[in-house]
C-alpha cells in the first residue's frame, strides 16, 4: 500500500524528533526505541494485538481516559471527568460535589448518568479498503463525500447487531491512513468514592492551566455490565465488568528523571499546519474573535449588573466566553512569545527549497505552498461577512438561532442525499431537540434582541463591501434595525418551546405558509446560509487534499518517524519526570507535597482544606505514601509527556508499566502546545498515585479499595 | 559604665542568632567572627576609628545611601534614590526621567537640586555624658524632656560656626546607649549618569517588592565641595569632593554561595517589640487602617470617575493610600502566614519563666510583661477616639487640617517651654508654609467636604462611648452634619492660601476674634488634641522606659550579641548570596540576567526596554560582563544581608572589600521584615555592579567613568 508506506517505512532518525513528542499510534511503538529510553517492560506488555496487554485496561470515558484499576471493573479517571457525573447524581439526593461520595459497599455505589466507558476490543489499518472508493473520483467535494459514504457502510456493519458495539474509521494524517477501531460500550457507570471538592478541585479555576498544582484531580467509579458480559444501561441485574486486564499499583517511589508514558485519547492537535494557518489564526481568527468575545462579555455584564435573575441566566454563557477568549489570549501571548509565525516561515522557507532542488518532488508538490497561500487569502476575504452569518447559529440570540435551525431541517429533508449537507443527520435533529429544555434555561428576550440588533447593524456595516442578500429587506427597509428588532420580538412565537419543538419536525411548505417573522427572516437568510455551507465543504475538501500533500512533503524532508494529529484515538506518549523554567531564575519543581497544600490554605473556596487532611499533615499521620527524599507526601508531579484534552484522566504508567499516576492538565507556559511542542517548557501535570492512595486510605478510609487494588 | 556594659560584655554565642539576622553597629562588628564567614580583609579595614576605612567612602544621601566610587566624588545610589533630583532638574529643562541624563563631560554635570549628601567624620559612644541628666528624675515623661535638652545642647555645641557639620546623637537599644555621629554636609550634589526610565525603574510597580527582579536601579552623582574642603551649595567655583576613602568596583565574578556585606543607613525596625505590640498591630491597628484606607480610596474614587480634573488632583493622596493599605495587608498576611504572634508568645512564656525564676531577675523586671499588657489594653480602649482625632490631621481634609495646626501652632507660642509638645519648632513652622503651596495642589472642595462629613459622622457613632467635647457642638446641634459642612465650607477664608500664610503667625488673640468657621471649630477642638498629646507623650514614655527594660531581659536571658532596632544610622550587615525557595516546588535562583529583561519586554511600560538594550542582547555584544557561569550578564541577585527601607542605594561588597552591587530592595515573601527576620525567606535584593557597568558602558558609551573608577 503506498500511501500508508511513507508512514511506516520511513527510516527512524530518532535526532529529527525530541524524544518527548509525538501521540503514537499504538501501532508504532516499536519503532520508539523505548527500551533505550529506560522502558523495562515489552512493547508488547503495552500493546499487543490478538493477547493481552496494558491497553486493555484503557477506557475512554464519555471523550476523556479513564483506567481500570482491579479485576471488578474498578475505574480512575479524574474529578474533573466524573464532575458531570457527580452533579446529576446530586440533583435528587446529597451535594456530592461539596460533600464528596463514598460508597461505604458495592451496595452503596449509585449512577453516574450519562457515563459512558469504551473499551478497545480492535484497532486495525483499513486504509486499502477506505481509500479503494476513491477510484475514477477527482473532484475533492466528491472524494470527501465518497470516503465518508464508505466509512459509513464499514461501521454500520460492524456495529449491526450489537448495541454495545461501536466502531470508527479515523482519519490520520489528514487521509493518508485510516484506521478502525472496534469499541465495546458500558453505559452503566457507578459512582464509588468522590473526593470532597476542597481536595478534587482545589485551587479551582485560579490554579487552572497553573503549576504547582495541589489538586487531588481523581474519583473512582465502576463499570458495570449484564451478566452475559454485553454493555448496557443501568440495570439492578447488572454485575461489575471483567476487564482483561487491569493496571497495577506503583509501589516503588517515582523520582525526578523517571520514564514515565501514558495511554489515553488525546482529542485535537494541529501540529501540522501551515504558516498560513498559523498567520490566520493568531492575526485573525483569534484576536477578532476576542474582541467579539470582548465586546459580548461587556454587554451581557451590563445587562447582567441590572437584573441579578438575568445575570445567573447568562452565567454560563459568559463563562464560555470567558474561557475560550483566556485560551485565545494565552494562545496569541504564547505564539508571540515564541515568535511561533517566524519559525513556521523559517521553516517552510527550508521546506520549499528542499522540494526546489529535486525535480521530481517539484513536480509532485510544487503547487502546494501556493495553494495554501491562495486559499487562506480567500478565506481572509471572505471572513467579516462569513462572522457574521455564523453569529447567526447562537451569538445572534436564542431564537434567531432556532429558526435557522428549524429552516435548515426542512430544507435539508427536502433535498436529495447527494445534495444533503453530509452532516445533517434525523439523529441530531432528535439531539437537539432533547436539549431544547436548557437552551431555553438560558433565553431572556431583552439580552437576545440586543444581540440580534447587534449583529444586524455589524452586517449594515458590511453592507457596501459583502453584502448577505437574505438581509436586505431588513437593513433596506425604512424602518431602523432597532424598529425591525422590537417588531419581530413583539409577534414572533418561537418563544414557546412546544411551537418550536413542531416546527422542527415540519416541512417546507409548512414552513413557508408561516407568517412567524422570525420563520420568515430565516427563511430569507437560507440561500445565503446554504452557500456559504458549500462553500465551506470545498475550501475544507481542498485543504485536506492540500494537508495530507503537505504531510507527505515533510515525510519526504524531515525522514523520521512522524505522528497524526490527535483526534479522540488512542495514543501513547512518553517522557521523563522533570522539572522546568518558566522564566528568568525561576525553577519550577517536578513534585509538590501536602506541605503545599496546607500552605495554599486560606480557608475560602477554593483555597479550603478540609480540617480532616490539615490533621493528618499537621500530625503527620502519613502512614506509606510519604516519600522518604521530599519527606512529605507527594500530590502532583510534571512530566515531558505530550498530551492535549481528551488525555484528562489519562494512565501515567511507570518503566514498569505500573500505575503511578492520573494525568489531568497541562502548563500555563504551554497553552499552545496544540500548535507546537517546546521541549523545555510543555509539561503534563498529573497527580500522584501515592495522593490518590493517601486521599483514599488516611482521608476517607476507604481502605477496601486498596485491598481491591491489591494494595495491602 | 554599667547601661552600656551588657552590650559590650555579654559573651558572644554564635548559636543564638542566625548568621545573617543583625543590622550591626560599626563598633559592633569585630565581635561577628567574621573571618569564620569568609572575610578576607581586616575589620579595621572596614571600620577605624581615627583611620582611614570603607566607611568613608559610604554617604547619607537625604535619608538613604550611597557610595564613593572614585576620588573625585563619584557617587552611586539607587535610580530611585536619584529620583526626585532627577525630577526636579527635568523641570527646567528636558524629560530626564524617560531618557535619561548623560553628562559627556565634567562641565555638563547638572545640579540636582535638594540633596545633601553626609559624610561621616566621627561616632562615638556618649552614654555617660547623656544619662548623667537623669539623675534625681524620676518622672518618665520629664526624664525624656531632660534628655531631649541635653542632646540638643551637646549637638548645637558641635555644629557651632560650622554651617556643614551636622550632628546627631541617637538613641539605641531603648536608651541603653547613646551614639553620636558628626557628619559633613555636600549640598551641591550633581547628576553624572542616569539610566532611562526604561532601564532604572524596569518593572515599576508591578516589580516592586517582586523577585525575579530586572530592574537597573542605579544612577551616578557627583558631590563637589567649596575650594577649601568645607561643604556648600552649589556654586560654580565649587570642584569636585575629594574622599578619604572610594570603593574599588570588583572584576572578579560574584557566584552563589559568596559572602556579602553592607554598609548604609536602614531606617526603622521593630524587631525588639512585645506579643502585646504585635497583637495590637496585626489584630487591630492594621486591620482598622486598612478598613478606613479601602474606604476612603473607594470614596475618592467614586468622585474621581465623575471628574478627570479630580482624578489627577487626588491621584498622589490615592495612591499613598493604596501603597500603605498594600504594606500592611502584607504585614497582616505575612504575620498571619508565619503565625509570628503565637512565635512571640510562645518566646515571651520561656522569657517570662527565665526571669521568674531567679529571684534578683524577678524583683528587677517581674513587672515589665504586666505592665506592657496594661498598657497596650489601655492604648486599645482609646484607639476609636484617638483615630478621630488623628483624623483631623490630613484624613479629614485639607482645611480642618490647616485650621489645626494654625490653633496648634498659636497655643505652643502662647505656653511656658516646659508645657510646650517637644516636637514643635518655629524651624517646622515654616517649612510647613514652604509645603503650602503643595497642599492646595490637591485641594478640592468636594472632597474636602466628603472627608471632613465622614469623620464626624464616625465621632458622632462613638458619642455615647468615647465622646469629643470639642466636637459636641456639632454633633449636639440640631442642624445635621451635613448643613454643618455646608455651612463651614460656605463661609471659610481658608482656601485662600495668602489667608492662611498670615494665621500661621497668628497669635491665641487674634485667632479667637477671628469668626471663620473652621478656625473657630479648630479652637473648639483644641483642648482635646492637646489633651490627647499629652496623653501620648505620657505613653511613650512609660514605653520607652518598658522597652529598656524589656531588652535588658532578652540580654540576660539569650546571652548573646544584640544589635539595636534601626534608626537610620550606619549599619553593617553581612550574609551569602543565595536563592530561596518562595512556595512549594518553587526555587527562585540568586542572580537574574539581561535575558529576563528581554524575556519581559511587551513594549509597553513598565516593560519597555530600549531597542540599544535589545540590540546588544541580540548581537550578544555584552563585553567583559558576561558571566561564564549563567552565559549572561548578571541583573539582580538576592542575597541574605538583613536591611530595610534607608538602606536603598547601600554599597554591597564581598569578601575582599569591593564594591558587587547596589541594594534597592526586599523581597515580598519577607514583607514583615521590620518584625522579623526569618533566615529561609528574607532577602535583599541587589543590582550586580556587572549591570551597573554593562550599561554604563556598553548601552550608555561613558567609558570615562569606567576610567575614572579605575577600570579600563
Amino acid at each position: 500500500m503506498r500511501i500508508a508506506c511513507i508512514v511506516v517505512c520511513i527510516v527512524f532518525l530518532f535526532s529529527g524528533l525530541q524524544a518527548e513528542e509525538g501521540m503514537w499510534l499504538l501501532n508504532q511503538i516499536d519503532r520508539l526505541n523505548l527500551e533505550q529510553q529506560g522502558l523495562k517492560i515489552k512493547t508488547t506488555d503495552i500493546y499487543n494485538p490478538g493477547g493481552v496487554s496494558l491497553v486493555d485496561a484503557i477506557v475512554n470515558l464519555g471523550g476523556a481516559s479513564a483506567e481500570l484499576v482491579s479485576g471488578n471493573g474498578l475505574l480512575l479517571t479524574n474529578h474533573h471527568v466524573a464532575f458531570g457525573g457527580v452533579q446529576r447524581a446530586s440533583i435528587s439526593a446529597d451535594d456530592y460535589i461539596t460533600k464528596g461520595f463514598f460508597a461505604a459497599t458495592r451496595e452503596d455505589e449509585i449512577s453516574a448518568p450519562g457515563y459512558i466507558a469504551r473499551v478497545l476490543l480492535e484497532m486495525k489499518d483499513v486504509t486499502d479498503e477506505v481509500v479503494a472508493v476513491l477510484k475514477g473520483i477527482d473532484d475533492p467535494v466528491q472524494r470527501r463525500r465518497a470516503i465518508r459514504a464508505k466509512i459509513q457502510s464499514m461501521t454500520e456493519a460492524i456495529e449491526a447487531g450489537r448495541e454495545d458495539i461501536s466502531a470508527r474509521i479515523a482519519e490520520m494524517f489528514e487521509g493518508r491512513q485510516y484506521m478502525l477501531f472496534v469499541q465495546q460500550s458500558f453505559e452503566d457507570v457507578r459512582l464509588v468514592y468522590v473526593p470532597p471538592q476542597s481536595i478534587g478541585n482545589y485551587g479551582g479555576d485560579i490554579d487552572n492551566w497553573m503549576w504547582p498544582r495541589h489538586t487531588g484531580d481523581f474519583s473512582f467509579l465502576r463499570v458495570y455490565m449484564a451478566p452475559d458480559g454485553r454493555g448496557r444501561k443501568y440495570d439492578k441485574e447488572n454485575v461489575p465488568y471483567k476487564p482483561k486486564k487491569w493496571l497495577k499499583i506503583a509501589t516503588e517511589p517515582l523520582r525526578e528523571g523517571d520514564l514515565t508514558f501514558i495511554l489515553g485519547f488525546p482529542g485535537r492537535t494541529n501540529r501540522y499546519r501551515t504558516s498560513y494557518a498559523v498567520d490566520y489564526a493568531l492575526n485573525h481568527l483569534y484576536p477578532r474573535s476576542i474582541e467579539n468575545y470582548k465586546e459580548m462579555i461587556k454587554l451581557l455584564e451590563e445587562k447582567g449588573r441590572e437584573n441579578p435573575v438575568l445575570s445567573r441566566k447568562v452565567a454560563g454563557f459568559v463563562k464560555g466566553l470567558n474561557n475560550s477568549m483566556k485560551n485565545y489570549q494565552g494562545n496569541v501571548d504564547g505564539m508571540k512569545a515564541n515568535r511561533f509565525l517566524q519559525k513556521k516561515q523559517a521553516a517552510e522557507k527550508e521546506l520549499r527549497a528542499f522540494i526546489e532542488k529535486d525535480a521530481k518532488l517539484k513536480s509532485q508538490y510544487g503547487d502546494v505552498m501556493d495553494a495554501f497561500a491562495d486559499l487562506y487569502s480567500r478565506q481572509l476575504s471572505e471572513s467579516e461577512r462569513n462572522d457574521i452569518l455564523s453569529a447567526f447559529g447562537r451569538m445572534s440570540g436564542t431564537l434567531p438561532g432556532i429558526a435557522n435551525r428549524i429552516v435548515y431541517n426542512a430544507h435539508q429533508r427536502s433535498m436529495e442525499e447527494s445534495e444533503r449537507d453530509p452532516n445533517f443527520s434525523e439523529k441530531d435533529i432528535d439531539r437537539s431537540l432533547q436539549r431544547l429544555r436548557f437552551t431555553y434555561m438560558s433565553y431572556d428576550e431583552g439580552v437576545d434582541k440586543m444581540l440580534l440588533r447587534r449583529t444586524l447593524l455589524k452586517a449594515g456595516e458590511l453592507r457596501e463591501t459583502s453584502p448577505i442578500e437574505g438581509l436586505e429587506h431588513i437593513l433596506r427597509d425604512d424602518a431602523s434595525v432597532e424598529e425591525y428588532v422590537d417588531r419581530v420580538y413583539g409577534k414572533t412565537q418561537l418563544s414557546d418551546m412546544a411551537v418550536v419543538a413542531k416546527m422542527y419536525k415540519a416541512t417546507l411548505d409548512e414552513l413557508s405558509a408561516s407568517d412567524d417573522p422570525l420563520i420568515v427572516f430565516a427563511l430569507k437568510l437560507y440561500p445565503d446560509m446554504e452557500a456559504r455551507r458549500k462553500a465551506d465543504e470545498k475550501r475544507e475538501a481542498l485543504l485536506s487534499d492540500l494537508s495530507r500533500r503537505y504531510i507527505e512533503m515533510i515525510g519526504h524532508w524531515k525522514k523520521s518517524e512522524l505522528y497524526s494529529d490527535a483526534n479522540g484515538t488512542i495514543r501513547f506518549t512518553f517522557g521523563k519526570v522533570s522539572g522546568y523554567e518558566p522564566r528568568d531564575a525561576v525553577y519550577y519543581k517536578p513534585f509538590t507535597t501536602l506541605s503545599g497544600v496546607i500552605e495554599k490554605h486560606t480557608g475560602n473556596v477554593p483555597f479550603d482544606a478540609p480540617e480532616k487532611l490539615q490533621a493528618l499533615h499537621a500530625d503527620r499521620d502519613l502512614g506509606r505514601w510519604l516519600d522518604p527524599v521530599l519527606n512529605d507526601v507527594p500530590v502532583a508531579f510534571t512530566h515531558e509527556c505530550d498530551i492535549t484534552g481528551g488525555n484528562s484522566g489519562s494512565a501515567v504508567m511507570n518503566a514498569r508499566g505500573e500505575l503511578v499516576g492520573i494525568a489531568f492538565d497541562g502548563n500555563y507556559e504551554a497553552l499552545t502546545g496544540d500548535w507546537e511542542y517546546i521541549p523545555d517548557m510543555q509539561r503534563t501535570i498529573s497527580v500522584d498515585i501515592r495522593y490518590v492512595m493517601f486521599i483514599t486510605e488516611k482521608f476517607a478510609g476507604a481502605d477496601y479499595l486498596l485491598e481491591e487494588m491489591g494494595l495491602r
